[in-house]
């Protein structure tokens, strides 16, 4: 195997204007201008790994210094040693003995941790030449397991379980694999209800949305109830009875007032609704949950800052798990949260949209269906049309499903004409454009 | 009263050499550099705030970073207007439509957001010319209140309740008071039992504490078993079985080897263990305090990222709760912490030692002893005798106790001669000592 060594690294901080037009408006964030912190890892060989973590805007430039500061932890390795290591080196990673204190495993400092991580995941995907969900599913289970630091979560899964698992699951694995093929992955959409459109947007976006194949649908809600209800009613609609609709609150509601809210949006049938209080409160979202027990399912994880908060989360607080890509300590913390999932017997729907999510999770739960939980039983993958222009590999949808990748990477890497144009404040849009 | 506009913010680097001799090592943090990001907020009057974040080294330049992208926030704001305002004010530093998604509330941008309301308050008692226990001291109910942005926190303290707690206290507070100025407030230490130090340090910091009239004494356990009983059967020979000692994992543990590991130090009869596993994880905090609990009583907080944290740490993990200065969003979110123990009638025993988290966090305990809970029962405040001489208002203590400051602010400028010492990378020190 190619061994490369790490010498340098790009960061780049990448904005696009998405809040001209509302697209990705919730209660909770008006007006997104949808970011990513980017990520290049330089090695010796002809070899380079893209990464990226998500941002909104403002705040990137932190995101970006945190990838330089973190970076010297990872400088002059090889990359055979980093791989074959990898819980070590992740552990590395997220446990600088000085460091660790601005997070730890939080925040800027672990959105930098997954911006790093995923880049080494691309680059690991591109020297094998295969794109990450099919290097993660050809990795024998004792592999696969030794990238993944089971720190602070050892009672509920340990190494040695998560091989078992994974090593039972071995003889349906080809199976799993040929009808992902043939089928993909199933798809929900959000971009029907974002707070900011029109009631007649709503209507367009719904009609469109039905005409590809989608049977599941997201909108905002939170900001106002009438509006909320009124919302509902229209989505059902057109939508019909049978369909899933979802709900999303991002974060709006204290714990008494979630559960009087929700009550009221309950007659909608909602399949899940998502963020109903702090992303941090497990705590909250138990009580919220026990007490609507009969009503409804909650559905929280793109904020949750890493696998012990999700571990409380799968305890008390959820019915769905929708992990993130890049807000985790890419995807060696994101395996350890499937395999807590697993055990716990929760569903995982990743959070995607943004800007390279759905380039990203695709590859994660296609490996959860090939090895895994192996089955697409209520669980689907989030789609939001935004941005996908913008990669070298965008996402490709087949009748709402999304469809295995097949070029190598984990499908992060962006053009080069859209660094030179979103690149901030550089590129060409925002020299033209001036902001703040 | 004096209406300064905040016109601009100097936010520095400062960098402590502690590393080189232990002073600070435990078993998660081997080898810190006690640090911080140092704000000074600059108005068109005479006055300045001083405020700060304790770092560890390392990181600090990201902290610096994120001070300088959310001064936009207050800047050319009126300190008339953020005072009377000031839960608004918290809430937008800490919910920019943007910034949020790099925390929200947690890590880099959180200890920020502490640097700089801990400046702006700073800057409050300069202008009322009151050191900020005084000044918190002299408000009223309903003033004092309406610093605390209740968001997340409603089901256990409104701010009705809170304003009727200290109403119900008010006849109470000049005896308080007074008490306060004839003893001070009881102080631990923490400087026995460094987990760098060797036992004849242990012996000799032990002797040297007791005659200084010290009664509590914290050490550092969980690296090694048998090195942690040795150390505790050193001190509790030199300290004898009556006064009370603490030991301080600091986050090492799994929930199991907690349990097993405590258990096997009870003997010690320690007064608290402290962070026995992950700073996240309130959960599994109660899973260990449920299992230990005929035995040993448990501490937390100095990594709780913020109040909704704390909430869930008092539902389910601690049985004392340790605030931090620093880490957490400024006094306004403190308060709101203050509010909830007091509820779940739980004791605060503020976290300290590091850069002026002393000077900090004895304003905040004198109020409380003054307005809220009214006691100092099972109430201590850490100390460590480290930096305190780079400040030009140090805290003083006598007979282990903290003496209420008299000069105005919240005791955290910096003198001019340490920041040309120290500041990082262009400081005198470092440009002597070239570090990385």
């Amino acid at each position: 195997m190619i061994d490369a060594k790490i010498i340098d690294i790009k960061v780049q901080d990448i904005r696009f204007p998405t809040s001209l037009h509302y697209h990705g408006s919730d209660a909770m964030h008006t007006d997104p201008d949808y970011s990513c912190a980017y990520v290049t890892i330089i090695t010796d060989t002809e070899y380079e790994g893209y990464g990226l973590t998500f941002t909104l805007g403002r705040g990137t430039e932190i995101v970006v210094l945190a990838c330089k500061s973190l970076f010297k932890i990872i400088k002059n390795k090889k990359t055979t040693k980093i791989f074959s290591n990898f819980a070590l080196y992740w552990r590395k990673l997220t446990c600088d003995t000085q460091l660790r204190w601005i997070g730890p495993e939080k925040g800027v400092i672990h959105l930098a941790t997954a911006a790093i991580v995923n880049a080494l995941w691309d680059l690991w995907a591109r020297i094998e030449n295969k794109p990450v969900w099919k290097l993660l599913t050809d990795m024998s289970p004792k592999e696969l397991v030794s990238t993944i630091d089971f720190r602070y979560i050892k009672s509920v899964v340990t190494k040695e379980q998560a091989i078992q698992i994974l090593e039972n699951n071995m003889k349906q694995k080809e199976h799993q694999e040929s009808e992902l093929q043939k089928k993909g992955f199933p798809a929900y959409t959000t971009q029907v209800g974002w707070l900011g459109y029109s009631d007649e947007q709503v209507v367009d976006l719904c009609n469109s949305s039905l005409e590809r194949g989608f049977t599941a649908f997201k909108i905002k809600v939170g900001q106002n109830l009438d509006d909320d209800i009124r919302r509902c009613e229209i989505v059902r609609r057109v939508i019909g009875p049978e369909k899933k609709l979802m709900l999303d609150a991002n974060q709006v509601w204290e714990i008494d007032e979630a559960v009087e809210w929700i009550d009221r949006l309950a007659i909608y049938k909602p399949f899940w609704v998502e963020e109903p209080t702090s992303p941090d409160d497990s705590w909250g979202h138990g009580q919220i949950r026990e007490r609507l027990k009969e009503k409804v399912k909650l559905a929280t994880g793109e904020m949750c800052a890493n696998r012990v908060m999700f571990r409380q989360f799968l305890e008390m607080g959820i019915d769905y798990c929708q992990i993130d890509a890049a807000r985790i300590g890419g995807i060696n913390e994101i395996l350890a949260v499937y395999f807590m999932a697993h055990i716990k017997n929760l569903p995982i729907c990743p959070h995607a949209g943004g800007v390279g999510l759905c380039e990203m999770v695709q590859h994660l739960q296609m490996w959860d269906y090939i090895c895994l939980s192996q089955t697409n039983e209520d669980r689907m993958i989030e789609y939001v049309d935004q941005q996908h222009e913008q990669f070298e590999d965008p996402v490709c949808i087949k009748n709402a499903c999304y469809m295995p990748p097949s070029r190598p990477g984990y499908s992060t890497k962006l053009k080069d004409e859209c660094i030179l144009e979103y690149a901030y404040p550089e590129g060409n849009y925002w020299k033209l454009n001036k902001s703040e």
